[in-house]
């Protein structure tokens, strides 16, 4: 071990577990583990009360986060066999729009002896999909109001963002809401308890608040009476509710306190970054600092990050933050629901123990899975229609179609859903040139790739890096040690030194997957059949 | 055994199996035995070449209804202690339009040492669908040449129908179409077997030639102008490759000749009936001999046949025939193409071995299944749309569904195939008054009866022999011998002494299942939902 080596700790919090990884300041991986959630999604029934939940609801445990993140921290150091004082920074990325009501000392509501067994009071889980009608009516009354910030996001908000979820509890347990004296984003809510701070001070990211809140840092959060327009308790929500400072990506969040870092079992004072969106963390984490690169994080759900030069209004797009990516762009959000998730569900549906079978039989099927089309809307349309009720389907099926038809036209679906928002963005003068694609998935599912690049006509490139968020959560978390620390010039320079595509090095050499391009050419008329039923399912639905 | 007993055989050939019924005058069931076809449907090789058969071909082996028949008839008769002398007649139904080319010595082309090889020489099942582009022909130029018959087929002939599958023959493979020296239907060709008769002679069904092959008895077959338009090589298919004449039901077609009597084990010289469809045999099976009453043959697919005073044009009816089902009423034949069969692919498709625990939810579930919706067209639509390369599928799925919504939504979509069917029946002037349910597929699921009752908002009588159109060839059976040896004055008359209603005979009485009026409301929103998905699928899948 060099003597004076220098560490930083990215920490992935994703849907079902936690990620801790330890990196050097070239990247180089030291140490690494993970730890499931002992409660995972809570989607059936209330902890305590065993209240069944609706359909529709997620939620999470916050102590999950603490203590399988300890977990993850002590297993990584353990293994790795650093020395702890070697670690300058932490860097923080968590699902979002994961959100929770608390106290102004940090104690989540749902931790409350009065208000445990109220479902309102628990963490919604970013697919929480209970405020379809508030999304609707904010979404209603923004328009009616011509609102400034509504182009940036497509003219469309989203059924698993911040306010929805606020105004769904604000209607439906108006007692959890007047009891609320923070609302805030897990993430925000994860590092606010790291560095210890009074609440008037706690750092929220603007990346989740630019993203998932309608923040802009000229404009700041939608006006109070816009929030009356809604609900007339609504009105003074940021004021006396969201009490904090928005901290910009590049800016120290604070210091690691004693408490937490003895559960960690490494020094306090250590400096931590404000929290990104997992998602975004992934485009640094593959080593992308570059305009028109279309970074695909594919797991439970996809999200897309893109930066650009300028800012356009794309319809349906998720949302265009100044810096909200990586500073100098306009990082440009877009994402797909149900990826993973809907594979599994369809693997469980078909009573299938794994993909195995399937897969071999669907990769001998030709594109369009012998007339099986699929919509994946298995958790709602997020880009480009932001319609979290919407649902997928099969058709085209006959008696002679077996499971592995399905599945690939699952898989195609997907593809086509990518194709669907790249032309979207190029349609609005967003150059897309380039697809990278990060997350489990891809490691686990070549064939969905290739399906990819064929449906999108251009290489794809598989990043080796199966932890591209965390690993991008790690390079902020350098960066919050400040340049005298780590002897980078910018940020690019610190993407590139520590996640840059290296010839010579395994770890980061992308795999090129290039598309087929017969098959390219059959997929252009089966696209045009997804668009077609898109078209008739958004209809139908209504 | 009373020593005057007289004694009825009722043959029914189904799509897998034959099943031989012995009764007497009174209907009593003595005797009961199934074979299966030991080819089954012959659908993935040829026999004797292997060679993989397209995904929508269907063939049956001649052989098989030969040896199953003799050894289904050997168990009936052995398991009931019966003396064979007392069998007076035969009955016989069958699938159709199940098909094939023959030499005039009754040797079907396939069974040729020089066509052995050629898969077109084959029987061609009921359900065989390699006639798209025949049938697509066929009605066009009949539709151009506004031809009279067209009208008595709801104006559009079937893919599964005789025609068509010649057409096909011919088209594809001239050189089988050229040595065929008779084309008939498979039970026409069976009932030939039975009793031996010169090609000319040989005994046509007016019910099979009624509704599959647009003969009527004012007009004939089409002319030959129509053949000739269809293709110039068949103007003169009638006159020169179907000889025999045409029976009506309630003649004898002929006396069991001594080679069949003797694989049977019975006395030779017994009247055979001319072969009835198997489900319009459903008929007089469950005892319904007036008009209004829908009866609903439930197996693979679904025929429902209805007995009605007048002649309506319908569209998409399959067809109306004067004394079709039975003498004295204009008899109209309605379907759906996959019912049991599609059960049993979505049963296989998710991995299931057997129903019960799918069942078991799907029951829990209230109508709608959770907002899945399936269009039953798994095997294409027949009536009302007369157009087998339609597809099914399943929409409104999300990630929160299972296997149990899926094989309920696909129950709920069979009780609204049948909703249209009756509502286009009524819509034209056909009253339906009462439904009645029969074949197997009713005793083993009674939810989907009551789904059935639920969405008809009347009740559905199920009908408790298992074997209707076995005991509806039974009494037909009997019909041939005579009124001198039944004693029966009517049709009517042999059909209510041998299956109608008895009080005290559980085997004659039929379980009630009443409609959920609850339930049948909300189907009413459901079902307009499951049209529109018609109306768009169907646009669709052109």
């Amino acid at each position: 071990m060099a003597e004076n080596m220098k560490i930083s700790l990215g920490l992935d919090f994703g849907t079902e577990s936690v990620r801790a990884l330890l990196v050097d300041l070239e990247g180089k991986e030291l140490g690494n583990a993970v730890a499931n959630y002992s409660h995972g999604q809570i989607t059936e029934t209330l902890p305590g009360t065993g209240e069944v939940l609706p359909a529709d609801f997620a939620f999470q445990h916050p102590n999950d986060w603490i203590e399988s993140s300890a977990e993850a921290v002590r297993e990584a150091v353990s293994s790795s066999g650093i020395n702890v004082a070697d670690i300058i920074g932490i860097g923080v990325d968590f699902t979002s729009c994961t959100m929770l009501p608390a106290l102004k000392d940090g104690t989540p509501l749902c931790m409350t002896d009065d208000l445990a067994g109220e479902k309102f009071a628990w963490p919604k889980l970013w697919k929480h999909h209970g405020a379809i009608s508030q999304t609707d009516k904010i979404n209603r009354i923004a328009t009616e109001r011509n609102e400034d910030w509504l182009s940036r996001y497509g003219g469309i908000i989203g059924l698993e963002w911040f306010f929805p979820k606020i105004l769904e509890t604000l209607e439906e347990a108006p007692h959890v809401y007047e009891k609320t004296e923070v609302w805030l984003e897990a993430g925000d809510w994860y590092v606010w308890q790291l560095v210890e701070a009074e609440a008037e001070a706690l750092p929220r990211s603007t990346c989740q608040a630019g993203y998932k809140a309608m923040w802009n840092s000229q404009t700041g959060f939608p006006s109070p009476e816009f929030f009356e327009a809604l609900h007339p308790d609504m009105k003074n929500v940021i004021k006396d509710k969201m009490p904090g400072r928005l901290v910009p990506p590049g800016e120290s969040a604070g210091q690691l306190n004693s408490a937490m870092a003895e559960k960690f079992g490494i020094p306090s004072g250590i400096p931590v970054r404000a929290s990104l969106i997992d998602a975004h963390s992934g485009v640094p984490g593959v080593g992308a600092s570059e305009a028109g690169t279309f970074v695909m994080v594919m797991g439970t759900s996809s999200c897309h990050m893109l930066n650009s030069n300028s800012e356009e209004s794309v319809p349906g797009v998720a949302g265009v933050v100044k810096d909200g990516i990586l500073p100098g762009f306009y990082g440009y959000e877009t994402g797909q629901a149900a990826v993973g998730d809907a594979f599994d569900w369809l693997r469980k549906l078909l009573s299938q123990d794994d993909y195995r079978e399937m897969m071999e039989k669907a990769e001998k099927l030709s594109p369009g899975a012998d007339g099986v089309l699929c919509m994946d809307w298995f958790n709602g349309c997020r880009t480009p229609l932001m319609d979290g009720s919407l649902k997928g389907g099969f058709i085209g099926l006959s008696l002679n179609h077996g499971n592995h038809h399905l599945y690939r036209s699952l898989m195609e679906a997907s593809a086509f859903g990518v194709r669907w928002i790249v032309d979207i963005l190029r349609d609005n003068g967003v150059p897309v040139d380039k697809f990278v694609a990060t997350g489990g998935l891809p490691h686990h599912n070549p064939l969905v790739v290739q399906i990819y690049a064929d449906v999108l006509g251009l290489p794809v490139y598989v990043h080796p890096s199966k932890q591209g968020p965390a690993l991008g959560a790690a390079i902020l978390g350098a960066l919050a040690a400040g340049s005298e620390a780590t002897g980078f010039s910018s940020v690019s320079d610190a993407v590139d030194k520590m996640a840059g595509e290296r010839e010579n090095v395994p770890e980061r050499t992308s795999k090129v997957v290039n598309p087929d391009l017969e098959a390219t050419r059959e997929y252009e008329k089966i696209y045009k059949k997804y668009r077609q039923l898109a078209d008739v399912l958004q209809k139908f639905d209504k």
